[in-house]
């Protein structure tokens, strides 16, 4: 067959099929020198490789745990790992057991599988704004059809336009891309909202763990849970994941929520790829039922020095006319660039002029884009080059901000 | 919210959801005692712990292969896997290169991404009869009209109702669950009639290495690479799996196909789950570049021992009306039970009253059940074990003839 004899059969799904414009840009990063503020990705030289191994070694070196390891595991995943992260989430003040837990392949299969369950195509699917960008990403594959999440009942505009929505998507703690959390009272009011349209909230909890300042807040499947007595009760669906905070690639992942809407999810991700493998999700116990809150610390140390010292550089080259976020947690800085100034264009200069890697804005709106928009991540690059890459990128955008 | 406002807001995507009998079955199935001839689970006993303990230290025992192992990995997969199945690919008569390469979870995150590429809900999805089970339930989760894959184009019927078709889908080798192999004319045959149809071809390749008699037949890919001149003019995508021939939980399979095929699929790829675990595609590269032939070697050996003595049992203690396969490869046996008698009732007795799980042929056909059929594996039971289950279950069957 030809190309054309293929897209013939698939081109009735190619909304579904949207390159994320920051895994397709990560390909051409791999040049020496560049100075890397663009993707989220942890520093690896943070990562417990010595935990890992000793739990690989001793979840192999035993019989009977290797074999549970190595055979196909259930669906619903490792019963260990859930009853070990229901003691986990109701540390975050989520009482919950573990028919109220799926484990997933990181947190961006938790999306996929709740559009999934959700989404029918046109559907509406109401998102902050500015929203994480693999989400949308997983939403399309259920051809949804996008609008803003209300943040309150008084958004007469957005409740309007939300009407007949099936479900919201929202990341309250540090959120990609801007790195904002939402306050308690606005927790409360986009859940009045989100009772009022009668949809079900996906709650993304990623960064929940990576605060450097402030007190914690309550998660949205906490504070619904509260009101109507009891998560099984509430409409919220709550992501967590260990890619943040141990490492990304045993792919661990979680979904809380609603026993019933479990069951449904539990038969989703069979049906995907049967499970998370077992030998990941017994590596990934061993390492966090006694490290988790020592690699939290770890991260927290890290990440939040690589904050303050982004913020300063951002305060000391950034020219006129530039505003940006001053985020509590998470790892991302989000800019405001002039009106008419386009991040897009900035971030391709700042790359091919500068060897400073950005994000522009505009891929973080599913509509309706702000271009005077750019993320920043202050994760992975050092302080030093952090601070040299924020000055390029100042130098750049006064450039730019005078026509050249 | 209630269960009924959690029901109304998904209830439309109702029909993408369905349980497993397999797998929802295999819970029940954890009571001492019973005799394992249902699920097609591979024995434990034979996994190669120690290569792949071995395998996990060399990983994360140097620095720079732990930063890989952990970090998130490409989406498309681990470049030097990718690499490694091109070479194994053209042993089996493919010639590809490694952008012709998707790393999945399994080989069933391979029928949900090819489900997802090609079906929209109505869309014509033509496969075999009787057909995988997960097949089945990948499939169901874009809402495919399920139609009889014709076996040539001279099967009028089954080419005249698959007109307009997007996708077949096909295990040519001992294939789930009847075990049986499809010859080379036959395989021809059934590439003539994709070709007159139009249609794209999904080749389930998990059971081809596992022949324990007879004579390798090329893939239906390698044939119609023959055809064309290359895998990239052709009309399969093929997908194979290290879940039978190493272990299942790694979850690592992978799909071949025309290059701009796997470019759509990886971007499916990345918005599902990202990535395929580093670590585990390491892990079995490690195990597979020296050990896969020694490994296919033992299963070979196990399981085609398993397979004769289970003949030979169903020989001894089958009822006169009852016929069987015979397969040359694979871990199932099919058995055909007298007209009217039903296999899914008498899976249920086996249970109940001999402790031998089987299980019912009806879950196999998406429409137009034959009911009088029954699926046995031979993977997990030993050849005792197994020995004693056919007896068990030919006096029950004997019984239910004379309609006790």
């Amino acid at each position: 067959m030809t190309v054309q004899d293929w897209e013939r059969l698939y081109a009735s799904r190619m909304s579904r099929v949207v390159a994320s414009d920051i895994r397709e840009r990560m390909k051409l990063l791999g040049r020496p020198g560049i100075i890397h503020l663009g993707g989220g990705l942890p520093d690896p030289a943070f990562f417990p490789r010595a935990a890992i191994a000793d739990a690989a070694a001793r979840v192999l070196g035993e019989a009977g745990s290797a074999r549970t390891a190595l055979q196909y595991a259930a669906s619903e995943g490792h019963r260990p790992l859930k009853d070990w992260l229901a003691g986990y989430m109701g540390s975050l003040g989520v009482a919950c057991g573990p028919d109220n837990i799926l484990i997933t392949n990181g947190s961006q299969q938790a999306l996929d599988f709740v559009g999934r369950l959700f989404l029918s195509p046109g559907d509406g699917m109401l998102v902050e704004r500015p929203t994480f960008i693999g989400a949308l990403r997983a939403f399309d594959a259920y051809e949804a059809r996008y609008g803003w999440l209300p943040a309150s009942p008084a958004d007469r505009p957005a409740m309007a336009a939300g009407r007949g929505a099936k479900l919201g998507y929202a990341g309250p703690d540090f959120r990609n891309p801007t790195g904002t959390c939402m306050t308690r009272p606005e927790r409360e009011a986009l859940l009045d909202a989100a009772a009022e349209l009668g949809i079900a909230l996906l709650e993304d909890g990623c960064y929940e763990k990576l605060r450097y300042e402030g007190s914690d807040v309550p998660s949205l499947l906490a504070l619904e849970a509260q009101r109507t007595g009891g998560i099984d009760q509430g409409r919220v669906i709550y992501t967590g994941t260990f890619s943040k905070t141990v490492v990304p690639s045993l792919r661990v992942g979680w979904i809380v929520g609603p026993a019933p809407v479990i069951r449904k999810l539990v038969l989703i991700k069979q049906a995907s790829d049967l499970a998370t493998s077992a030998l990941n999700q017994m590596i990934m116990l061993e390492v966090v039922k006694d490290g988790l809150d020592g690699l939290v610390r770890q991260a927290r140390g890290i990440y939040g020095a690589r904050r303050d010292s982004m913020l300063q550089a951002l305060a000391d080259h950034m020219p006129a006319g530039v505003s940006w976020t001053r985020p509590e947690g998470g790892l991302y800085v989000w800019l405001t660039l002039p009106p008419g100034m386009d991040g897009g264009l900035a971030a391709e200069r700042a790359l091919a002029e500068a060897d400073v890697s950005v994000v522009g804005g505009a891929s973080f709106y599913p509509i309706e884009s702000d271009r005077n928009t750019m993320r920043l991540s202050f994760s992975l690059a050092s302080e030093e080059d952090a601070r040299e890459g924020i000055r390029r990128l100042g130098a750049l955008l006064a450039r730019m901000a005078v026509g050249q």
